[in-house]
């Protein structure tokens, strides 16, 4: 299980096999169930979440009550809400599991901790940090350029794999449409 | 003109005197005149950039051929296509400037070698990054739940110096407005 997470690092940094034991001994493993949460809004935002296996969403309830989804996490991916996981203080998201899910958890402590003693670990969360940042400059400007059809066929032709994975109802809230419209789009393009 | 940048650096890391005039060594002063280009859509994105003072914005264009402004960098922000920057590929944004702005620059290969010699820097650089994502989770949140005259005002109230520096035209175009429906908001707000 630890292997992709030593292979993600690997993309980055060099770490020896001694070394990465030493670096798995921050983390903690753990398993959840589908549905359950990592995160409740309300609450501190302890955690980074590295996914191992299985899927996480990230959602804030609406002034509507409405769930909207921001953020999705799959094998590979860190999920936190960093602004509440760098101050310690109380989150306005949830992070659940999609699918049942293992994941690598680290404090905000804990991983300061682990950059001192093994900077090539700063330079793995600057990248890391680095390549996130990029995604949203780029997801901001489609937020503004394009129609929310062209969202959908964007996602639909950059990650054809998850579209059939993940549950149909959180595409369109991710997308900010209703079920209706994205299955009415769905058609469209089917046909 | 260093000294602000060496503010900004002691946030984050400890780097004494003679380190940031090494430090410095890395970087290239430019000062740009109002309305003056850094980087231009279709061009290769070189640098990234830290506002010593003055303001610089980035935009692309729509396919309706309007500018859309994506990103404002006032002192002591940095910008760049992080993207296109991390592949140095040609970039889809352009940078120019909405002041007159004094700005250090710094390309790819002189940053990873500036991080090398200066593992603090490195250090910087993660936090830099990590507040910055920090920041577009939220604003991509805002995105999805708030109405453009709540952004305008989520604006007024977190940054009431800047929305009076910079033109009325260019605020607007960031919030997705046209002027007029700004300037409707703005009496709407006023009386």
């Amino acid at each position: 299980m630890c292997l992709a997470f030593k292979k993600h690092i690997d993309k980055f940094t060099q770490l020896d096999n001694a070394s990465f034991e030493v670096v798995m001994s921050f983390f903690e493993v753990t398993k959840v169930q589908k549905k359950e949460h990592l995160l409740r809004s309300g609450t501190v935002c302890q955690y980074q979440y590295f996914v191992v296996d299985g899927c996480l969403r990230k959602y804030f309830i609406k002034e509507n009550g409405l769930e909207q989804t921001t953020e999705f996490a799959l094998e590979n991916w860190w999920i936190s809400d960093t602004f509440a996981f760098e101050r310690h203080e109380s989150s306005s998201f949830n992070i659940q599991a999609v699918e049942a899910a293992t994941v690598l958890r680290i404090s905000y402590t804990q991983r300061e901790a682990l950059v001192l003693e093994h900077p090539c670990m700063e330079h793995y969360f600057r990248m890391v940090y680095q390549r996130a940042y990029a995604a949203a400059e780029r997801r901001i400007a489609y937020l503004y350029e394009w129609s929310r059809e062209e969202l959908y066929l964007h996602f639909v032709s950059q990650y054809p794999e998850f579209v059939q994975r993940i549950p149909q109802y959180l595409l369109a809230s991710f997308l900010g449409f209703t079920p209706e419209y994205l299955s009415e789009i769905r058609n469209k393009h089917r046909s």
